[in-house]
């Protein structure tokens, strides 16, 4: 802890002054959020994961999933916070078998996302997925279901920047949703 | 926290109970060691970010570095149990331009480490680099060119695992290493 004055009022506020805004990437008319650099800022990226852990907290979870890649950057701190674990969801291919496997849609093409089908006991347990972004809810929905499939309990999803437009809100059913960039901040 | 008897020792204990063996991974001959299980235990989980926070907090860290992806899965909470920030190290293609690249030799072809170019300064941070595993040192070494590129000085490298007989240790320079599975225990 430094002694420092803080220099953001809020998890919003820091996302707004450290966010990176680069216009037209991966294709034209996308105007992308690098988090990077308040991710790599102290102060921004302490103030996102205990924004994400009091909701983890509130849910009592028993373990965190993590969405390959950018989901481990926040759901293994949001895991410490919460004496949970961190579930990685890896992409297909990245773990050896025997794996579950849940395929999902992308716009051009399939994707999936695996978990390691032996040592592992999700039985009842009360996991959060966390990523970093919600788009089109490809990935995330396709992440319930891969924990549902093991036996795993998924009592909500968070992320940091939700796309709005794109339905991903409306893809992932009955599951709560927490968006940190989207909470009233108090004074 | 629970308040349940510790069912391991130590992070090397917990290591030892919950790695997920899997042998001729990916080629015939390699036993692949799966953390997976290690991550998802929450007393597992802890007292590895534990272990290598320590290591970190001496060596007085502003930022930890993790390696796209497995090293995000420690370096995130180890980053928040410090104080610091995570700086995503990337494979290359995942983040906006401009980006500072690092390319590096594989068995076959080549791979290369990316951060942003831009709304990022490292100059003068004191960075340690956070693994999963230590192989040939490719990866590794390639990111303390990286970071020293965009003017860091990277004051450590700490992984779970290393891979002996291959070089990594020695592709390192004069980075000191932390391996959390190499620690003399203490009853």
């Amino acid at each position: 802890m430094t002694s420092k004055e803080p220099r953001y009022s809020s998890a919003i506020d820091a996302l707004k002054q450290k966010t990176r805004l680069v216009p037209d990437f991966p294709v034209e008319g996308v105007l992308f959020e690098d988090l990077t650099p308040v991710l790599a800022d102290p102060e921004a990226f302490r103030l996102i994961i205990d924004d994400v852990a009091a909701e983890a907290a509130k849910a009592e979870v028993d373990l965190i999933g993590g969405l390959d890649a950018r989901g481990f950057l926040l759901g293994s701190a949001v895991a410490y916070c919460t004496d949970s674990g961190i579930l990685a969801i890896r992409k297909k291919g990245k773990l050896p078998p025997p794996v579950h496997t849940q395929s999902y849609d992308l716009e051009y093409g399939k994707a999936a996302l695996e978990l390691p089908a032996e040592n592992l006991d999700l039985d009842g347990k009360r996991v959060m997925v966390v990523d970093d972004v919600l788009a089109t809810g490809g990935t995330l929905s396709a992440a319930i279901k891969l924990i549902e499939q093991c036996g795993g309990e998924v009592v909500g999803c968070a992320v940091v920047l939700e796309v709005a437009g794109l339905g991903g809100r409306e893809r992932l059913g009955d599951v709560p949703l927490y968006v940190v960039n989207q909470q009233a901040t108090e004074s």
